[in-house]
């Protein structure tokens, strides 16, 4: 059990699941749970999608910074600020919204929804949480000078460049492994935990990468960490530890109740799935898991307080549960 | 395990859970999981919450249709129709928004919420779900001229009728069950998987019950089926069951994974529980089981057939997986 609900004298509802905490030799130093069945592992592993957008030399031919290489692993909410700096590097590859094929969701950010909902505007494509990565596969195809229409489809070149970085990051055999289509579009592939998290490890730990991957794997971690809004969104889980303990942490959540998190100091990285595929505890995990994992200053645990023991209050605002990390985390 | 998510090749996230069959003599006719630990019956139990509304002699003097005990069974979605209702029926009673004491929420109904975002306006205490069943508390103190105010609190007159009726048809000590605070505000007292069963399995078949209750019980589930658009919103899985299968299923969802129904014609109740709290699964299980229970004809599973099986679509609206029930239903 990771997570229990707790409301008045009862937990209320629990959730399972498991986690693998992993060193870039592919050493298991922490696990609960089948940490060897294969997870999807949705937007978690977006650092790792992100390692061909330099590989190909296309963040140098076109100048990305740190900001676009936060993008180009974000989830992000859809707030002005994310819609407007997608949009500059669409145009400054020569495209535009028309050409991302991960269609239109309304964004995760409440306000910014209801701005757009108040004027009677839809979404656009460049509000769908993946507009960044799906940004940065364009680009590359850019760079390369290929037709990046369906670029989506595990066939296409940008995309046979991404399956095979995760691939080789992870150690899996992405041929063989199952496969399913991602809600931006895209294949996903499973991955057991103790893969991503080894792949999270070696970005973390990249001394035994071939140089333009050590390159490539730095870079795209220190943007994360200089830019965790572009990451995420405000308020998010994932751009507070990153703000508060941003030199530790790296932090990517997934659909489906899945993180990751390479942890450079440390040398590791962690990959984590509710069974049921609940976000609201896999928030809770993670960040009992950073805890217990001696990421954060006693400073920073005060301020991550909210995110550690997240109280639950009904529609009046009452306080009337919380939500806690169980017995998995008693180490 | 209950319901498995599947994407592509692969079950992408599992829900666990329990469920009890019983009759009116509480004797267990099918069952999965522990169904003798207390679980938070939250709004799904709002049925038997509404019996001190017959009983009182408030639905009579004030002159209550099948509409008003629809919507004291309901967690609405804050349609116009509820909303408007709900409001002439505190009229009724010489009340107002203003002494709910439910608290405000957008409507469920995204059309509705949309339209208050729109207008800026904020949504009112008569947009909480649970308004028609605060209506119909208020509407017993009005009755009994009792003061209204503190209704929600476990020592008032109004909150203990409801917990005394829901201890009785239940066979719950409720003294000495688990407590909490429910998103509206009452107590939720914690009661078995049998005992919510059995509590519906005497609404269904009444045979049992004093005059007074089995008018009461008969009343309320005749409303159900008479307004199940009143009990839930448009496009849920109550309403639609209900619509399709009204003759044989009165069905309520409640927060956390939560559903009870009353079957008339089986003379059975059934309590269901996910254990993660997940109304995704709840509802693929309850369907599953009302299915696999005889519920519905071959139209009527047709009929309800995105239901029972409910079809995962990405952002773009391509299809990438399905809910399905899992190996528990195997019978």
């Amino acid at each position: 059990m990771l997570v229990e609900i707790v409301r008045g004298a009862m937990v209320e509802s629990r959730h399972r699941g498991a986690f693998a905490v992993v060193d870039a030799a592919g050493k298991i130093v922490r696990s609960a749970g089948a940490v060897d069945q294969p997870v999807f592992p949705r937007s978690a592993i977006k650092p790792l999608q992100a390692l061909p957008l330099l590989e190909t030399g296309a963040a140098d031919k076109y100048g990305l910074g740190a900001e676009e290489l936060a993008l180009a692993c974000a989830s992000h909410h859809g707030e002005p600020v994310h819609v407007q700096k997608v949009s500059a590097w669409l145009c400054r590859i020569g495209m535009g919204e028309g050409d991302l094929e991960c269609g239109a969701h309304l964004p995760t950010d409440v306000p910014s929804a209801q701005a757009l909902i108040r004027g009677s505007q839809p979404p656009s494509q460049l509000h769908n949480n993946c507009s960044g990565k799906h940004t940065g596969f364009l680009c590359t195809a850019a760079c390369l000078g290929e037709d990046h229409r369906g670029y989506i489809e595990a066939e296409h070149p940008v995309m046979r460049r991404v399956i095979t970085a995760v691939g080789d990051m992870t150690g899996t055999d992405m041929a063989r492994a199952p496969a399913g289509r991602d809600g931006c579009g895209i294949p996903v592939i499973g991955l057991t935990l103790q893969a991503m998290a080894q792949g999270m490890a070696r970005m973390a730990d990249p001394t035994g990468l071939h140089d333009e991957r050590r390159a490539a794997s730095t870079r795209i971690l220190d943007a994360m960490a200089a830019h965790p809004l572009l990451v995420d969104g405000t308020g998010g889980l994932a751009v507070e530890v990153m703000l508060v303990a941003g030199d530790q942490v790296r932090l990517k959540p997934g659909a489906e109740g899945v993180f990751c998190a390479a942890l450079p100091k440390l040398g590791l990285g962690l990959a984590l799935k509710i069974e049921d595929g609940a976000g609201r505890a896999a928030e809770v995990a993670v960040a009992a898991l950073l805890d217990r994992l001696g990421c954060f200053t006693d400073d920073q645990r005060m301020a991550l307080h909210p995110f550690l023991l997240p109280k639950i209050k009904n529609v009046a605002g009452v306080e009337v549960g919380v939500m806690r990390p169980a017995a998995a985390f008693d180490f």
